[in-house]
């Protein structure tokens, strides 16, 4: 029979295992909190699927909790230092500094540097329009893909993420990697012993390939080919260069280096929307152009037009009341830290 | 024997034709300076191809030339009203505004209403990194492109833009519409009879077709699936509806109609480097990248790694020395308006 794992109990179980671990309570909801939501939301890639790396790594002492976090502040910019906090920690600072600049200035732009893996943007982009304002938020990554012509991992699949607050309408909710596709969906292929569609990958000698294991000890492909690799080199700018985080190589795999922090960096921007409009006038052009584009006839076999986050939240809704299902990996990986913390994993299953 | 231009003569040329035609001489030679850029840079799809329609839309009064742009002002952020004056008018002022505003609060953001068609991004990015700013550029445009699942162009081929200043290397220059391919390439498809491969485009009843002349009476597909339809999206949202400008069908084709404006939205966001970090630690970085980048292996039948914009300055460099050859038509556009204007288009030759 299929386990179930209630949100709030998961989320509760989570926060529990980094508070004691050795995590400040508020540290470590904030952490639990964006890895629950991206279950929730059908993101499966960065859910509780990260426990046991966050573990590992506080564990290990590669990562810093406690303490503020200082930044310098200078008109709308600022720029925070996250001393190598979790990156969850570190985002929830960084969308509350670029509130707060763009509550003074009309727009606040946040450059991060000395962050580590913080999630999905979407977690932070949520915040944000439930405060009225348009956010982008953009992150590096760890090396995973060549630029175009190269043959090995320069570039991370550095999302970039839009939120924008509708009317009646749900929000606008874009939060993409700049690869073709996930690299969660090769490996799925290579389990299955499928062939991957042509586009996707390239081999390690850099030769276009539809085989999924060869495809693995290569390269995952930039969106869209030259358009999205220079979509990520300029994610890398903002967020590395701009910000004195890691670049390219510099940015550290949070699996595979055990010497060195992360040095992720990150660049969010809020847009106040009533310096540019009355809120509500904001709201009825959002509802009319998301009425417009769903009115749009179909193409064959498509029953609806979509609007970017609209499946992620239908997938909250549900997974809310039938509860989240993880992979046997991942419970039996919360279930022994549970075990070494004196916590019980089955606590958090939902009530049938 | 084939006839090239010289670069400042066709701009000189171009100007003069649309001073004759009663544009202010500023306003005359901002337009005919972005569309000479375009050609030099190879984008002669933006290049003074465009003149005829420019004259055309000018002589049936449908741009307004002269006079001041309004705009209002509220800390970092500036709202430009185009009044509906040429677009590269509207774009060289947004510019100014978004330099002028970064200086001011470290970042500078111009929404912009009331533009039409403003040539390339490049053009004003060019201009921006000159000053040291990293320049994010943004603009909407008329109906090219069906959403996700559509069947009808809805959404614009909607330019995402970035230009950041390097040291020693070239700055990065990123102008890329968000569709697969330009539609250009299937027009020429079409015109040598050729099929065009899967994922390009759909016919009118929104099936994939490889059939260029049925992509044509159908719609050019945005980049990468549902993200490009996300990006163009999340650009028209902030170029139109944000600034108060046509957004989705209220973006009035200059081809087509001939009783509006076009409300044509921009967005222009200027960084000010040194809030960040000083300017020569900024560019070390910058080459650094590049360097690294460049010195990458390379995929079978690559020679190297290109740098967004680089291609297009190698091509400005030729074309600056060798002349601009102009396709038989818009040669004859430029004639017949020059005879019209008493001007003579073979001044404008390059001397051999």
């Amino acid at each position: 029979m299929t386990r179930r794992f209630h949100y709030e109990r998961l989320e509760h179980f989570c926060a529990e295992l980094f508070i004691r671990a050795g995590v400040p309570q508020e540290e470590a909801e904030m952490v639990a909190q964006s890895l629950v939501q991206a279950d929730l939301r059908g993101v499966d890639s960065h859910g509780v699927v990260r426990a046991d790396i966050y573990m590992r790594r506080l564990e290990a002492g590669m990562v810093r909790t406690g303490g503020q976090l200082d930044y310098m502040e200078d008109g709308a910019i600022r720029i925070l230092d996250g001393s190598n906090h979790f990156g969850a920690v570190v985002g929830n600072r960084a969308m509350d500094l670029a509130i707060e600049a763009s509550q003074a200035n009309g727009v606040g732009v946040v450059g991060v540097r000395g962050s580590n893996h913080f999630g999905t943007c979407a977690y932070y982009l949520l915040k944000g329009v439930q405060q009225d304002k348009i956010m982008l938020i953009l992150s590096n990554a760890s090396q995973t893909m060549p630029p175009t012509g190269g043959i090995r991992p320069f570039i991370g699949t550095n999302p970039l993420s839009i939120g924008v607050p509708a009317g009646k309408h749900l929000p606008f909710i874009l939060d993409m990697a700049t690869s073709v596709v996930a690299r969660g969906k090769i490996i799925s292929a290579a389990q299955r012993g499928e062939s991957i569609p042509q586009g996707w990958a390239i081999d390690k000698a850099g030769n276009p390939t539809t085989d999924a294991q060869a495809a693995l000890e290569g390269s995952v492909l930039p969106l869209g080919g030259a358009k999205g690799y220079a979509i990520s080199m300029f994610i890398d700018i903002l967020c590395g260069v701009l910000t004195g985080a890691g670049f390219g190589k510099y940015v550290n795999n949070m699996y595979e280096n055990w010497d060195d922090p992360q040095n992720v960096g990150h660049f969010f921007i809020a847009f106040d929307i009533p310096r540019f409009m009355p809120i509500d006038q904001f709201q009825s052009r959002m509802d009319l152009y998301i009425d417009e584009l769903k009115a749009e006839p179909t193409a064959p076999g498509v029953s609806e037009i979509l609007i970017p986050g609209e499946l992620e939240h239908r997938c909250t809704v549900t997974r809310m009341r039938e509860g989240i299902v993880l992979p046997d990996k991942v419970e039996y990986e919360l279930r022994t830290w549970g075990e070494r913390y004196a916590l019980d994993l089955s606590d958090a299953l939902l009530e049938e």
